[in-house]
Formats: C-alpha cells, sequence, structure tokens
C-alpha cells in the first residue's frame, strides 16, 4: 500500500492485477491501463475450498491453507516484476472469520509479496458494485446480487456510488454444508434453504424494495452457473427469473443426490454447491420481488482493478468517508484542522528518520485519525477516546480496509490518558513501531492544541533519540509564556514514561 | 422506584425526603409538599469523609463505610413511615468511582430501606441545575458551579433545562490530597493546584465562555465557606471575585500550615479541605471569566428534591431523553413503536404472574429499550445489538441513573442472537429475574416485528409454567399462515433452548 507509482511510468501503459480471495474460489484478473481505460489481459481461477477447511472453533485447517498457498504461488509467476503499487490483494468472508488469518497472511508473504487486505462485507459490497457499475449504463439504478461462497453481497447503486450496500452471511458453501449435507435433492431441502435465506433478508428486504431499481444483476459464480444452466435448459436468452427458477428447482429434484446430477452448462467444480446457489438466489429474487436477474461478469476483482487504475479515487472515497463521519458526530472540525495540520507540521520533521515517506497510507491515517480523533465526544466526554476507538472500529467505513479502520481506531484510542500500550492488538500490514511513532505524534499534536483558543500553537521542533523525544523552541521562553501548555506538556511527560518513553522539553525547567 | 403513592394522598400535604451520599458529607433534606410547593423541614448534614476512605484499588475501606452506615442509620430515624416514593437517594463521585460500591449498598439496605441511586457526574449536573434553578429567576441564564469533595459540576442553563453540563473530576478533598497533603499553605501548593484545575477545565472553558451567562452561582460547601470567610474578612456583600481570591489566598499564605487557620466564618470541619477548594474556584473563576460568583444554598438534594414534587416530570424528562437519542441515531421510529407496543400487549398478560407490577419504572424501562433498540444500527448492521447496548451505557443520558442505564443497555444487548447471560452484569435495584423476563418479552416483540411490514402482528397469547413460555393464536393455522414468522420462532427456540429456557409454539408444529 505504501508504495507509489514512480511518476515516468503512470502516464504510460502499465499492467495492473486484482486477486479477490474468496470462500470457494481464488481469482485474478490482469489488465493493462492504457490512455486512462483498462483492457482486460487475462483471468485466472482456481477453486480453493477455503470455506470447507473452517473447524468448529473457526481455525483453518491446515491442507485448506496449503490449497491457498499453492493458488497465490501459482499467482506469482504470473505477477513476477509488478509494483507492488499495481497489485491489490482483497480477502473476503472466510478469511473475515478465521481466527488464525494473520498465520495465513504471514505464511503469503512469502509466496507473493504484495500486501493482502482482509475487507469488511460492507466494503466487499461496495467494490463488486464498483466494478459491475463500470460496465453497465451510468444512469440506470443497479440492483447487484453476488453470492459467494460464504457470504452475499447486495447492493443498490446509481452511478458509481452505492446507495445501499449489505453483506449477509449466507453463502453457496455454508447452506450446502447447513441443508444438503446429506446431498439429497429434496423440496423439503429446497424450502429449507430457502428459509433460512429469507430469514437473513428480513431485516433489509423492505428497505431495498422501497428504493427500487432499473435493472438487476448477478454477479457471481453461482450466477454465472445457473444462466448457463438456464440457457442449457433451451431459455436461449439466459435471463433468471422467478418462475425459470421454481422450474430449476423441480427440475433438479428429479435425481435423488447431488452428485447424480446432469445437466448442460453445470461443471463438475460448480456441481457440489449449485443446489445451495439455487435456494439462495430463489430466496432472494423472491423476496425482493425482482422481475429479471441478468448476469455482469465484472465483480470484486473488477471493483479493486478499476480503483487502482486512478488511486486518487480511493483516497477521495476515504476523504469523503472521514468528513460524512464527522459530521453524523457533529465534530469540532476547526479544531481538528488544527490538530491534523499541527501532526503533519511535527511528522514532517523526523519522517525520513523514522523511516516513514512522505504522501504515504501512514501519513493519510495519521490525518484522518486526526479529524476523527474526537468522533466519541457523540457518545460522552467521559473516555471518549475509547468511544472514538469503538466508533471507528466498528462503523462501516467505505474505502478502508479492516486494518486501516483498525490503525485509526488504535491511534484515537491512545490519543490521551495513560498509555496502556498491552490493550494495542496485533497488525499484519503495518509495523507497529511505525504505529507507535504516529501516537506520540497524534499526542503531541493534541496537546498543542489543548487551549482551543485562535492563539497560535508554537512552533517547535522534534528531535529524536532512540526513544526520547525532544521538543524545542526558538523561543527561550515558550514553556514559560505557556504555564498551562507547560503543565499539559508535563503531565505527557508522565504518560510517556509509564510507558518507557522519554519526552524532553528545551529548555528544561529549572524548577523540575 | 417500582412504589407509586397512593392516590389518596397524593393532593394532600405529604412529607419527602431526598438524600445525596457525596464524597465529603452526606446531606438529608427533608420537606412537605402543599398545594404543589416545597416547603423545607429540616437539613441535616454529615461529613462522612467517603473519599478518604478509598484505597489505590479504588476500594473503600472498613471505616469509611462503618462512617457512612452510620450517618444513613441516624437518617433512618427521622424518615420512620416514609413511603419509599417519598424518598430519593442519589450516590455521587466516590460511589461512582468504588470498586465495592455495590456491597456498600447491599448493607445500607439493611440499615436504611429505600434504593440507593448511584448518579452519572453528568446526570449530578443536571440535578444541582435544577435545585438551583428552583430558587432563582426562571428568564436568566444561569452559570452554576458546584466544588463536591471528588467532582465539580458546572452547567449553564436556561429556566429548568440544563445547555451546557459537565463534571470533572476534581474535588476539594482530591485536590487536598494531591497538592496540600503536607498541609504546607504556599504560593506555590495553591499555584499547582489551580494549574492543574486549570488543565481539568481546558477542554470547555472556551465553549462556556462562549455561550454566557446572566448570572453565576457557587452551590457548595466550597463555596459557602468562601462567602463565610470574605464575609468575615469585611466583604459585606459576601460576592466572591477573582481579586477577593486573590487576596484569600494571600491571606491563607500567612500561616505555615493549614491546621493553624483561623478565619472568622470558617468552620474546623470544612478547615482541612478549604485551601483546596479556594485554589479549584480560583481556577474556575479565572478561567471562565466569572466577574461575580452568588452563593446557593438549594444544590444536589434540593435537584431530587423538586422532581420528586412532581414525578411525572422525570419521566418526561426521560422520555425526552429516549426521543432525541432515537433522533440522532436515526431510528426507524415506525417499527421501534411497534415493538414497544407488541413489547406491553405481550407483558400486559403476564405482569402479576411474574410480579410485574403494572405502572412501574420496569414497565417504563422496558417502553425505553424498545424505542432505542436500534440506535446501534448507526454504527454497523453487524451485531448492531452490542453497539446499542455500548451507546446506551456510555452516553449522558439526562434523567437516568446507572443502573437504569445498565438495564436498557442490557436489555438491548440481549434483543437478539445467541443469549450469552454470562456477560450479563448483577444489578442492585432490580432484580434479576425480572431482567431476564424482560429480555424474553423484547425479543419476542422484535421477532413479532420481523418482517417489518403493514401487516398486522398476530395476536398471540402467552402462558407460563416457570421456565417455560407457551406461545398460543385464536387462529389455529396461524403457524402455517406466516411461514417466516414460523421459522424466526424456531430459531428463537433453539436460542432460549441453549439457555435453558423453553419456548413453546400451540399449535405444535407436526413437522417437527
Amino acid at each position: 500500500m505504501s508504495q507509489q507509482p514512480s511518476s515516468e511510468i503512470i502516464h504510460q501503459s502499465r499492467d495492473v492485477a486484482a486477486i479477490d480471495l474468496g470462500s470457494n474460489s481464488f481469482h485474478m484478473v490482469v489488465a493493462k491501463v492504457v490512455d486512462q481505460d483498462l483492457q482486460l489481459v487475462s483471468r485466472h481461477k482456481q477453486r480453493v475450498r477455503l470455506a470447507d477447511g473452517l473447524d468448529d472453533h473457526k481455525n483453518l485447517d491446515h491442507a485448506s491453507m496449503e490449497r491457498g498457498l499453492e493458488c497465490l504461488a501459482m499467482f506469482a509467476e504470473r505477477l513476477k516484476g509488478f509494483e507492488p503499487s499495481n497489485v491489490r490483494i482483497a480477502a473476503t468472508h472466510t478469511l473475515r472469520q478465521a481466527s488464525n488469518t494473520h498465520l495465513f497472511i504471514e505464511r503469503a508473504k512469502e509466496v507473493l509479496p504484495y500486501p493482502i487486505e482482509v475487507i469488511p462485507g460492507e466494503e466487499e459490497a461496495r467494490l463488486i458494485y464498483l466494478g459491475v457499475a463500470h460496465t453497465q449504463i451510468e444512469s440506470e439504478t443497479k440492483l447487484v446480487i453476488d453470492i459467494g461462497g460464504g457470504s452475499t453481497e447486495m447492493i443498490i447503486g446509481n452511478g458509481f456510488e452505492a446507495k445501499l450496500l449489505n453483506s449477509k452471511q449466507m453463502g453457496c458453501v455454508s447452506y450446502n454444508n447447513a441443508y444438503f449435507s446429506n446431498g439429497k435433492l429434496s423440496k423439503k431441502n429446497f424450502a429449507k434453504a430457502s428459509l433460512a435465506a429469507q430469514q437473513r433478508l428480513e431485516s433489509i428486504s423492505s428497505k431495498y424494495r422501497k428504493h427500487g431499481w432499473d435493472i438487476a444483476l448477478g454477479s457471481s459464480g453461482t450466477v454465472k452457473a445457473i444462466r448457463e444452466v438456464l440457457i442449457g435448459l433451451g431459455y436461449d436468452d439466459g435471463r433468471i427469473t422467478l418462475k425459470r427458477l421454481d422450474k430449476l428447482i423441480e427440475t433438479l429434484c428429479q435425481w435423488n443426490h447431488i452428485d447424480e446430477i446432469e445437466l448442460t452448462g453445470l461443471t463438475p467444480e460448480r456441481k457440489p454447491v449449485f443446489a445451495a446457489g439455487v435456494a439462495i438466489l430463489h430466496a432472494i429474487v423472491k423476496d425482493l420481488k425482482i422481475d429479471t436477474l441478468h448476469f455482469s461478469e465484472a465483480a470484486l476483482r473488477e471493483g479493486l482493478l478499476y480503483e487502482m487504475e486512478d488511486r486518487f479515487k480511493r483516497s477521495d472515497i476515504r476523504m469523503r468517508t472521514t468528513e460524512n463521519l464527522a459530521n453524523i458526530h457533529r465534530v469540532d472540525l476547526e479544531h481538528a484542522e488544527s490538530v491534523s495540520q499541527t501532526a503533519l507540521y511535527l511528522l514532517n520533521q523526523v519522517d525520513e528518520e523514522l523511516g516513514i515517506a512522505k504522501k504515504t497510507e501512514l501519513v493519510d491515517l495519521l490525518q484522518w485519525a486526526a479529524l476523527l480523533h474526537e468522533v466519541g465526544l457523540s457518545i460522552s466526554l467521559q473516555a471518549f477516546h475509547r468511544h472514538s476507538a469503538y466508533i471507528l472500529r466498528h462503523t462501516n467505513m467505505a474505502g478502508f480496509n479492516q486494518e486501516q479502520q483498525q490503525v485509526l481506531s488504535t491511534l484515537v484510542r491512545f490519543q490521551r490518558k495513560a498509555l496502556k500500550l498491552h490493550e494495542m492488538e496485533p497488525f499484519t500490514l503495518f509495523k507497529r513501531k511505525h504505529i507507535l511513532t504516529l501516537i506520540r505524534i497524534l499526542r503531541l499534536a493534541i496537546v498543542l492544541n489543548g487551549q482551543r483558543n485562535d492563539e497560535p500553537v508554537p512552533k517547535l521542533s522534534i528531535s529524536i533519540d532512540k526513544d526520547c523525544w525532544t521538543l524545542s523552541c526558538m523561543d527561550q521562553n515558550w514553556l514559560e509564556d505557556n504555564k498551562l501548555l507547560h503543565a499539559d506538556l508535563l503531565t505527557e511527560q508522565a504518560y510517556w514514561k509509564n510507558a518507557e518513553w522519554d519526552l524532553l522539553l528545551e529548555p528544561i525547567d529549572s524548577e523540575e
């Protein structure tokens, strides 16, 4: 995430790739960016069945990890020579769920040297929509359905913007295990699976129906397979309707067992989870009252690609997300801006020394954290840093992956009061020492703006010697002239001391 | 809380009492309600120094508990024959802080048979304001400062409504321990204490100054003592100004040690914490730029009394709080109302059997929980019951004491999904079995309204046999006609089963 494309190649043709680590299959698409447009070069797919490897304690077993790593090693060959900024990898439901995802990601780093982002369900939904929207008429309102192995995303949007988005924990792999584990194709099994799906949809379907859409599109392997099978059954236009799904279920029930199914268009790979996928889609088409569903080849991976094509777009989305959140929680934006500017001013003095390159992800995250550090005040002044952390951890934040949200949440958590650093969770994409640096920068920026008045913050210099930071000022009397700031810095010094960091103020307070 | 005054005495004169369990002193006021007006009958005060009894682990020691219980026993004598609905007891900072408060409250029940409410700091601030406001000109904007033993409340309000309110953890007992523990009266000690107080004020003072006020009032023992001492020094009008406080500090520094202070108007009881109180008030008057501060006899206990005088007023405040919170978090009020009505409809069938009297606190709390059960959706759909619980636990909710907020938070926490009842914390004012009952009622009301459409919820009957609840309907076909509801109830049944509760549906599903 942190590298930038070198400027000399940004306007030439360049190859980009997106990988989607799904619960059923891993997909990769490679494309060429020519004059701001994307030309697809190749698609790769491997059925890894990651979801099958989750045990009762949500641990991914050895075999499924190996299958995944083998696939990634294969993708890695294709990606030799790709710049890190030209590859984006997103992991979805199973890796969201697994309790040992960090192990998988650690091992994946060894075979595929690009960061893997675990993205929240709503973020997955947004990216799927984006991928589909790029292939459709912009002005039409679109309903997009993506039935994965472990989760199903449902989005209504207009242009490139998702208006309603949800990710539900139902997928063709998990529903196959729950409702067709005996392999039996009976009306009863279909009815049970379909009813369970309807229960999942209950909380959102009336909202979706009320909103409405011009065109409904399905974007997953499940939808693709159903389309192929319908064509095989003689429905040449490949459109999916409730009637045709009813008919399809009837057809499927002619066989006793899933293994026996023989349908034109159904691949052997898809067969084991086909019935579950049909049941889920049946529930959705029925519940949302979808007239006709069309198939869209584009999906999550294309969403990832299109965001890479113009990297600033993602940054825009995150800026918009940040501003929205600040508005919802009625953040004092003037104060937040001051803190953000002070933080940047401090960081710019020491970024090279600390190994934090300018204009990278980390710098962006510091500034967003500064803008959002007080969102928790909307809950209560007392311990508001904890409320801010809670909100930034759990809110659906468009454009952010899980670990980026974790960085924001961690920075605001440790913005003030005692540095209980043992509460800090491990990171996989970022280095802990960088996060600790950003915490120090943010805290200092907050202390320096503590009095919330219009008087300018003293222009301070930072110098660093290992874990000892020194603050000094051109104006030798800065501490005497700012007694309250001085007191606040001494309080801060004591907090640092307890975390075994040193903070020195120059000139040294003669009274101490 | 749960008893109502019998209707025949509500319009006659009745005696009411309010007790305030402060960090330094316990206070009691008794008043007579005559024609909607309050006539104070007596005031009682005992210096209990609860705050002194907190050890490093925030445990109240034996001696301070005994001092507190002795005082409550004394108050109990005065209250013999008072109806529970005519006594209100609020505990503040030290009992908010102590980790063994529940032990104190358990033991207090034995000597004083009225419920003790631990109130949050902001709630204390609101009640102080209310107490002061009742003795002042309604149209003037008031700034009220109350310096207690462990916390200081600062409120700006108009009429009877607080507009800005804060409770800060600084008080004359804690500041005495921190800055005058050696008993030395020096300019340096005063400056340190005053600066520490200014640090506390930093985050709010500019907001207060910008808001402004017509009259500034101080309502605590500290302010009263300062006023008396100033009068003793010749300032006959007893007004408190920054100049006079500067002068007072100068005067105090003429003695070396706190024990040596000899000032007209200063009681021996107040002497030990007087200097710390002066330092805190000095910081406040300076920082908020208060021109003149007047003393108000009325404070927290009067606030409690005035709310009792017209009990519905408190209920009004809580209704307003609930509605505000629902608005802020953009709750679907139509749906919430339906859930609330269904909950009440179900409860009314079984309330007597369960020992929950109609029109009591618990019924109110159930309805507010129903109105607010979806506030957490403002954070995220996923696990929103946990977000709702977090918000209701930590938001400053005017009119609610800590335990009432805990009830709301608990009800919404367990509104859906697995009943992990081991996560439920103990209650002191309410019975666990009643809370468990309300959880069942709320869950059923939510399931019955699950489809969020306009079709009426089937009118169901509940019957109860110990932990087994049975739902039945006049319409024998209700389960077949509502397949999705049936499926939801079966899911709910499974959750209950895991908590060792039984839920039966009649007629019994023949398929099972």
